[in-house]
């Protein structure tokens, strides 16, 4: 698909068919996701991706997906073809930050002015999304409030956080999320030109 | 283009031409970096964009361009047509999260078990790298030490944090960062099926 149709379809989707995703699409979102950037090309980011029926129906149990069900949504976690974990770790930044390239005159890391680990997570959690949607698909984001559990589950490792699944499936018609009753906010206070009070 | 393009072109670019971006280009850029998804529709990305020249070369100066110049790199930062400013406000997530329809059954705000602010800065900044590929231009980013300089420069609130700076502009060749020698993970260590250690 073009760049601008994929930008314009996304939107976060909150029901699939249950149809498995195509292991050649899968593989292609995935190459997107690690081909985005991240600070000091530390390369970071790392994904887990789940595709077992039982797999996914665990970890929709761990994400509440019945809380969901009961708030009238539909069961998009378990329903979701495949689910991609997204994982940062922060030991990786300050492992390559202290390499001799990056530390400053005395040998010391950097302090951090920003903790760009979660930035470029969010980097390629951008790519999964859009990467989907140029597949035919739709995908959804979500956040997990026990991490140690998705962790357990995932053995995933304690230096690497889970920052949350992306679901991706063959859409089927989702509840609209009540968040969007919020509307946009005015444009000229998301996007302004040479200083936040231009004159 | 196509999606698969922009994602195999796309690389950071450290140099430029000086010609400036047309305001159609920066305008299709900044509508994709709009749409990008935040937590609870929280919306709390914001962008300031400079590209008087004037403008580009304090932002240059305060980004330490002249030791990236010493270090044998162009001065990217000032040739670039135009430079996007990355913003978000943790305290809109906070107030977003404090409505009811997202507090707990006691009115109390969630613990946030990952920092969404950073996150959803970071897909932001991945749609513009993205759409400034999409129109024939190339990008870059750059973090910065001093935040607190770079807002005063820009009038940016206390409550909003520039995360960093997308250069955007016509690409000129560059000086390759000497971070890509550390080369590409091994993709079995980047994506990984149904656990962490597969079995």
């Amino acid at each position: 698909m073009e760049f601008r149709d994929v930008v314009e379809a996304r939107r976060m989707v909150r029901n699939y068919t249950g149809a498995p995703v195509a292991a050649e699409s899968l593989a292609r979102i995935l190459d997107a996701a690690r081909r985005t950037p991240s600070a000091g090309n530390t390369q970071g980011q790392s994904f887990v991706v789940v595709t077992s029926e039982s797999g996914r129906r665990r970890i929709a149990e761990l994400a509440g997906e019945s809380d969901y069900v009961e708030r009238g949504f539909d069961p998009w976690i378990s329903r979701a073809g495949a689910l991609v974990v997204v994982c940062v770790s922060e030991a990786a930044y300050h492992q390559r930050y202290s390499e001799a390239d990056k530390t400053d005159a005395e040998g010391n890391e950097i302090e951090w002015p920003i903790p760009f680990w979660w930035v470029d997570a969010g980097a390629a959690m951008m790519a999964i999304l859009y990467g989907a949607v140029d597949e035919g698909l739709a995908a959804g984001f979500l956040g997990i409030h026990s991490i140690a559990d998705l962790s357990a589950e995932l053995g995933i490792p304690p230096e690497v956080t889970p920052i949350g699944i992306v679901t991706i499936g063959h859409p089927a018609p989702d509840r609209r999320s009540g968040s969007l009753d919020r509307g946009k906010r005015p444009i000229d206070e998301v996007i302004r030109y040479e200083s936040w009070h231009p004159e």
